[in-house]
């Protein structure tokens, strides 16, 4: 299956966090293939906040079978987890890549209408309710066609591809880095596609990345009937609504740029019945970490004077988050070298208005010693990400294999030697 | 089938408004039995807010069936609606009854201690999630039972059996008023189990019903990605949040009672998306008519004013709704001179804290020049209505049948001919 | 100067809780030309809440002395506090009784237009922004003009006057029973006119009177600049503002009729500095007193609630109170005869749907073994209590002084003896 | 006087926005003793939002004479404004230049102990409650130094200096611009003391500064009896409240700093009454004007969206604003150059976290073809500007009057010629 054919195989295919595993089953079955040495569940179970429930697992697992995946491997990514890291060693020594592609989509109904190209060429989302509307269909295609290309082994070192699951929400990598997936790596990358840049257009690194930390939420009160005894009941979801309020009500910081947002909320229950339960998700950003930090802790108060304020418990879950991340000088003139040598239009950094837990992985890469970035290739994206009408120049995805292969056939060299 | 086990049969299949496809054609089953004219489809489908869609429906009907329902009677109650009437005459002339017997249940999960009576008996609800936790099961049982002994038609006039759907929420005596259920009729009581009254003591009527407005407000705003570009959305969550505060902040009234509760709220997306839908269920009460209709009306000033400060739309719909009630005191006479009659203890009024669309039946008979009331015979709950540990005390049954089966037989008679 | 021109002298020098020094004085000056006790600084000073300061208590003082006030009266009640106990003893043993008359206006601006009856006759409040608008003129004229009749001391037993400040807030009675003043009571009574009873009806007692708590909370946070540093401040004005919307999002209680209000809020500043103050007053009712401790320890609950959620610190006092209140029947049954005697209609009780802290001395009697009531007399009030053109009828004057005449004469017998 | 004295004589006497009659009156006692024109009442008094009331101005009219300012200037100042521009010609031709000299203080309590160097050395503010918490002191002391210097007319062109009223709220300015008090002119240069800087150091010019909207958002509802008829209320606290945090919890936006304040907040009355007015006040800004004014139309939604909801009248004036300024290139040499001629250390830019009205002086004068800057003289702050324990190193007042002196005699030149 060529690069384009398998992005809309994966695009066709969307399976949210910690469940990709058709996508997993799929890039499993294409590394069988080459001359890889291919590790799953290659992330720690334990403790990862939100983890899908054994119902939902199996629910993707019967869509994954029935739209052709193996079985067996998909039994054992329900069971080990879907991360997999594949290494492919060079003919020769040099620096130890670690390449990131993460798998995950996101709980977005795609459109339909004639002008969203994936709908107007039959590859749109199979699952209702779910959509890659953020590039990691192609992520997972270009992943897959570098493993293939540099089958040959015509390069210095080693590169290890990491397929992480779960970007969305700021999971995935957490959980990888507790199977200890970047021990030894010198070089850490990872690409994103989109981000509003020009087609086919390479920014070798990214700044203003965002610390985020995501957080969930539950309010525990008391039911009660809401004319006979009022008075009865502690109102999970008047504390949630006061919550809400006052995360979007805390203050601006001059210091770093911030966000804050409640995604989600939820109450359930009866028109009549004081709500007793009353769960919300929320999320803090800041280009900065330490504001972050500041930022996740004053959420947090809002929370709790809110359940004070009801009389109702809250239980406060961080369920993900990641750092900022500074992209190493070397290895941005490497790679601004490696698009020049395949004759791609590049720029050295690209601002970036969102936040990526591939950061965690760059962080304990330079924590050790070693060189990180975060490359873009553009995409023409038609709307932005996470919308219904999300799409990626498919002319992008072969430019990210080429410089990616340069940057590895080159070693990280910024100049021909 | 005796009237306990009737009950506990009841019990264990609760259906929610509208999906009472196993009860009803449990009444379906027994009214064939007896010498009385059976209406199914008793109800106008057209203009329902918020009738469940095909799959839910579908959903019920399959459980249905699954516990032993006749499969043609079940395709049949999900076409044409749940409401039944059956008409049975006496043997000389007399008054033509509406006697109202209510049959969904509610979106609660039933407690499963062993504390909890119907799950130490082990007749607990076997569809997760729903409950009869207001005694309508009880109701159903006692309205067949009272069929099965006025059989010999040995009564002045006419009973019209009314077994409705959709009580929770008040929306399905309503749509049966909508096919002319009562009309004709000069007398009209309803009975309910419980209230907090004492095991087998029979209110003859209740004072202080609240009328009451059930709302369903949609909050349509505009999805952005909560930091690449938070200015791009419309905040529907933020301000629902917002009409959640305002709507509990409404002022009480000097002049009636009064309640308003949000019950539900649900905004679903991501974390990182600035939400664009968001939906909550709220509800207006007074014991007064007038002042219930003023305060519906500053509920939607509400709505709209936190619709228009964040930039959004809200749709409004009234979802529901009932009356107050006055009991005609000729009524009440008869009953404490029936309950009397049987050596039931009576009470002439009882307080309810709560609302009842029984009382749209009761108006509308009224309205014509009949009379109404709306009984209580005591359950001894151990747990309030609406909670997971409510029951009523099944030595409240037989009170209620005989109570009314004197009140029919004597012609509504307050003293003896 | 007679009943209604003592009562327009009273009204045009309108002076707010503790600042009675005018109204004071002038009691003063006519309790010295009876044969009565006097006892002035009838009060507790220590532990007022918001006791006014001394620039305040000057500002009214000096204003006191502009208008004819005896300059060393003033000064003694400045120091002392304003509340006066004036004693008359009859001629022949009986019961001791205490009325209470209260003597603080609000800071209400009257009404200046024709149609208002004060501002038409020239008696209009000189004291810009203060008014009478509760009627308490009214029952400083009537005590005077009641101690000046019963002066020929033709009756039984003793009578104390209870000359009271800051009725409003509910502050004056608890100050006047920490100088003990209903010691050694038999019968107490307080009289109101107005509440929107037809001019000169008698009601003997009252029912509902509200239990209050009144509360005063100031926030303190940390001042900022809103642009340089907004995340260095901790904005008190967001605490109070989330507090004022958590207040009135209490619940209603299905117990007992309930309200709740912030009255007041300031934060002062700059508008580009992040509020470090802001205070608010507010109060919780209740007819029934138990609710009323519920919902003030609600209030208390939702103002720290805001404080920690916005990391300020919240300073919460009772300024005032007072409880509900039973009239004994044996004394409503002597008012009833009291007002048949001297030829006035009168009914046995009326609705109350405020507060009167009238209510701690009757307390203080019951608990004692006296008995209480809280008479009214109706004065046909063109607009509400409170309300810039509130006035009462001149007419319900002297049938209040008739009415309590006759039942001291009688000596609070409902029968003549 | 020399310039220390001048500066603490107007910091012991801080008049706030238009009530700088003490501070005008003295100005023009100084520039009487130089050969310059002087224009008083430079300035458009019609349309100036919440411009001090008679009384106010009476108030601090009375405070200036009693403090030695001349009784006539005083009362022509209170007349006509108190805006003044003085024209000192040089003796050859040059650029006609406007500098900004602000005149007016903050409503702040000013600290008292110790370790305020202006309480220590005895020039604390003598108008308890107000303080020159911002510079202005000695804005005005440079401003007339510099006139005393350049008094010799050594230098081309003309100078035209501007004592400008209410630069805090934004509204000075907007109204000398009125009075066209920068026709003709070629360059505009602003100074600043403080902001961060360190004492003496020079920054040629400034980014970031915010363009705001300051508003005024009074609400109008209807006053009620809180316990005897809240729904006759209509609560205009409760719509400020809620705008307050809707203002608060507006977006941030990906495209531009922003920032929001609510200021102050009064809603004045009585502990018991439903509050029928309330008035905030609160700002707006952002580094762009578009999202300033978008910021600005957001406020005045949530404005409109609270007092829908709460059934009130909102009425919102704009009570000031300033735009964001770009200093010019050439200017900005021409000031840098100017601190090397005068041994002061230089910058060119430095980033400044607030706003100026001089903006609009700035953008009036470059959008008629001429240049502006404006310029910031580090004054080592012990305290942030706008705190109580604010205060200049009086050594930053002759390195402002050095480098302007040095800037008007070069002509300008970025290079000596």
């Amino acid at each position: 299956m060529d690069l384009i054919n398998l992005r809309r195989d994966v695009h066709a295919h969307p399976e949210p966090a910690f469940c990709e595993l058709r996508t997993a089953a799929l890039v499993l079955s294409h590394l069988r293939e080459l001359p890889v040495t291919v590790r799953t569940g290659a992330m720690r179970l334990e403790g990862i906040p939100a983890y899908p429930d054994a119902v939902t697992l199996e629910h993707f697992a019967g869509l994954a079978v029935g739209s052709g995946a193996d079985e067996a491997d998909v039994a054992k990514l329900a069971a080990e987890g879907t991360a997999i890291v594949a290494e492919l060693s060079g003919d020769r020594p040099g620096p130890t890549w670690a390449l990131r592609f993460d798998m995950d989509a996101l709980p977005v109904t795609e459109a339909s209408d004639g002008t969203h190209f994936p709908a107007a060429q039959g590859f749109r989302s199979s699952y209702e309710g779910f959509m890659h509307a953020c590039g990691h269909d192609g992520h997972v295609a270009i992943g897959l066609a570098l493993a293939r290309r540099l089958a040959d082994r015509d390069f210095p070192g080693t590169v290890r591809f990491l397929f992480q699951p779960a970007e969305e929400g700021g999971r995935g990598a957490r959980a990888m880095l507790g199977a200890d997936v970047v021990e030894g790596v010198d070089r850490f990358a990872a690409v994103h596609l989109g981000l509003d840049l020009p087609t086919g257009v390479v920014a070798a690194g990214i700044t203003g990345i965002f610390a985020t930390t995501k957080m969930r939420a539950r309010f525990t009160g008391t039911a009660s009937h809401a004319a006979a005894a009022p008075q009865d009941g502690r109102n999970a979801l008047l504390a949630a609504a006061t919550a809400v309020l006052g995360i979007h009500g805390l203050p601006r910081f001059s210091t770093a740029d911030t966000r804050v947002n409640v995604g989600t909320l939820r109450a359930d229950g009866n028109v009549n019945i004081v709500p007793a339960l009353a769960e919300l998700t929320c999320e803090a950003r800041s280009k900065d970490g330490a504001v972050n930090a500041d930022l996740t802790e004053r959420v947090k108060q809002v929370l709790r004077g809110a359940a004070l304020a009801q009389g109702v418990e809250v239980d406060i879950e961080e369920t993900g988050g990641s750092t900022s991340l500074d992209c190493d000088g070397e290895l941005l003139d490497a790679v601004l070298a490696a698009a020049g040598a395949t004759g791609h239009e590049a720029v050295r950094l690209h601002e970036m208005g969102g936040s990526d837990d591939a950061s965690l992985f760059a962080e304990a890469v330079q924590r050790a010693g070693g060189q990180a970035t975060y490359m873009v290739v553009g995409g023409g994206n038609p709307a932005p990400h996470h919308n219904p009408h999300f799409d990626v120049d498919e002319a992008a995805l072969p430019v990210a294999v080429d410089v990616l292969e340069a940057l590895v056939r080159r070693g990280a060299a910024a100049t021909d030697r």
